[in-house]
């Protein structure tokens, strides 16, 4: 008799933003009228770049041609986009990464969901508290969670380290060693970074315990301040122990475009066995590799037009940041994050809960914005606002919101 | 201390495809002036139809407006794609599937290598023996196979349904009850096709015993003869006991567009759990989407314009089938498929080996095939052409393997 994989039975409710999009959905539904404000899931607003543009139109036409057709991509991604990301990502910043480093992909939350399968099953995970909820989900799946502990509102095989005012929502070493530690940094959701000196004493313990630490660096042209890292490889022996996941959805625009990518080092070794032949095994049979007219507006986003287009996009958005976070502080908020980060982290008022927040916002000002106990339950008593919206949008939701 | 998943030191060699692409990249840069013909993996030749190119181009177009941009597409797909699937390609022909019940994914190769996440980890795997090797590798990743036996070549713990000459290519009840059966037909690799009346008794079969039946259609537009099932809900009581996989690979040329789907009926349950859900929760946390502009080009495909061109397209690939089974059967080749499939499957010559006669093509002849051995024991003695070159080089390819 054929049974169901039971770890997904372990989950919790839905994926948080498949839960926050039916209740807008609901919401909307009943008042259709009430011109609703979206600041709560981190989709983009504003429109590809003309470079961009230029290049989904050129591959198109190469399409459309047999001799400039292209069938299969390579499994691992186009030399063309792999290079330029070597290069300019990394070389450019003295990260000694190679070509052959960089794995194309459809995107960083494919890429962070799937990573933990080339690990053993029973590995032990580390994650922040509150936390991406994709590591943490993905890890439940694969049964290495345990049970969930309702009254803790945790799992009880996973190592949680809490991001908490206290700590300036800096991850500490926990008291266990784990085999796997999730790290994004510029964080979401709260928005924080980390220095270059701190990272490295992560890379340093990780080198230490053997670990491996799962660098999501989705959001790093958010950086706006200097000796913050862009790259986990500007630590000395990140090689040997760290893989990092980018992504094109919130530098250029492409979160319905699809595009990601991750590096493995080829130093990096879990007990002898070398990640990166794991990995590029994995892409070869379970993946068809990214579009060829993806991959080429991929490229276009490395050009100099493109880069200045998307300094630009990135401009915009951190305009919006800097509404939302100036806006709620003026008025007496408590907030995090929003410089170097397009998220901002708000203290909820009157000791309201994160869900009852949420409520409040909906109900009463026709926002969206995302709970933090969504993200774990250290989040509790916090909310994410996203600075992808529009200006106008963005700015009609903090006057919606710091008024009587 | 961290350590791989040890299930991937069980996958035998490269994924087939791979090995295949490495050894005529060297035979190339070795003899570069040899004119190589390549007929060995599936991958298509001809350009995207007019209906597809001008749909990608009008999308691309959206994107570049804040009034019609996409951001994140509906995990599970657009609705006007769902569809136009579910009505023309199921309720059209008397099929009962709902729009809701079919996944839009990036390929069938990405839905084949991960449905088998959703079921119990110690679920007995039954597959076709030759078989694509996805189906294998990705429950080897999975910890489902066992210890390889060299000897036999083949995994301990799954079963596998000969298909040879002797039973035309049909697999059998096994004796052992399984509890997940991959069928693939039209199928890959030997291009023979399955009866209503026998598929009929596969369903009954799963039913009864309590197992789910992977139905791999990727080939379906290459049916020409009546009585060939083009979807495994034609039979009755398919609801309850098939998942069906379905590509635009191959009937609209998107090996390098990546789009395809998975059809689970809401009725489909595993000892109780309903796998609709389960693989929505897949879908939610570990995908994104495919991307606006892909599933546009997809929606053109099932058009009045985009049917009539992808008709066109698979008669074209389909007079190279006929080209390839004709001259080989009158060089006096022993010739299966090809009439309902792209794929020719052959006896390899005077009992050489798969890869020995793969050797021979590419040293002598500079033809690429597959080796029918890389599609498990059984397919030893085989060999695999396909039909999705070019007139003109599938003829010299043709002329080159028959002549003395």
């Amino acid at each position: 008799m054929v049974k169901a994989n039971a770890n997904y039975g372990r989950l919790q409710g839905n994926y948080l933003f498949s839960t926050i999009a039916k209740k807008v959905a609901a919401y909307t539904e009943a008042h259709p009228d009430a011109g609703i404000i979206r600041l709560g899931i981190g989709d983009v607003t504003q429109p590809l770049s003309p470079a961009v543009i230029s290049a989904l139109h050129s591959a198109v036409d190469d399409m459309a041609d047999a001799k400039t057709f292209h069938g299969y991509a390579p499994d691992l991604g186009y030399e063309f986009l792999r290079s330029a990301i070597a290069e300019q990502d990394y070389r450019a910043r003295g990260c000694e990464i190679s070509d052959d480093e960089i794995f194309i992909s459809d995107g960083a939350k494919s890429d962070s969901a799937n990573i933990q399968e080339i690990f053993s099953p029973d590995a032990k995970v580390a994650v922040c508290d509150p936390v991406y909820p994709v590591y943490v989900d993905s890890n439940v799946m694969a049964g290495r969670s345990g049970e969930w502990i309702e009254s803790e509102q945790r799992y009880s095989d996973f190592i949680y380290m809490p991001c908490t005012e206290a700590n300036h929502f800096m991850p500490e070493f926990p008291k266990e060693n784990p085999d796997l530690i999730y790290l994004c940094f510029p964080n979401n959701p709260t928005g924080m970074t980390i220095t270059k000196e701190r990272l490295q004493e992560w890379v340093d313990y990780a080198n230490r315990i053997h670990a491996v630490i799962l660098y999501d660096a989705a959001y790093e042209a958010y950086i706006s301040e200097p000796d913050v890292p862009h790259s986990i490889y500007e630590c000395e022996g990140a090689r040997t122990c760290a893989i990092e996941i980018r992504s094109f959805s919130k530098n250029a625009g492409f979160t319905g475009v699809r595009l990601g990518f991750t590096v493995v080092p080829k130093d990096l070794k879990a007990d002898g066995v070398a990640l990166h032949g794991l990995w590029a095994r994995r892409h070869g049979t379970k993946y068809n590799g990214a579009p060829y007219i993806i991959q080429k507006a991929g490229a276009a986003v490395y050009t100099p037009e493109g880069q200045k287009e998307i300094r630009q996009l990135v401009g915009y958005y951190m305009e919006n940041a800097r509404m939302i976070y100036e806006g709620l502080k003026d008025a007496g908020y408590t907030v995090y994050g929003g410089v170097n980060a397009p998220y901002i982290w708000l203290k909820t008022p009157d000791g309201m809960s994160s869900w009852d927040f949420f409520d409040h916002l909906l109900d009463s000002k026709h926002i969206v914005g995302t709970p933090g106990s969504g993200f774990g339950p250290h989040g509790e008593g916090f909310f994410r606002l996203t600075a992808f919206g529009t200006h106008e949008n963005t700015r009609e939701a903090i006057k919606r919101i710091t008024e009587a």
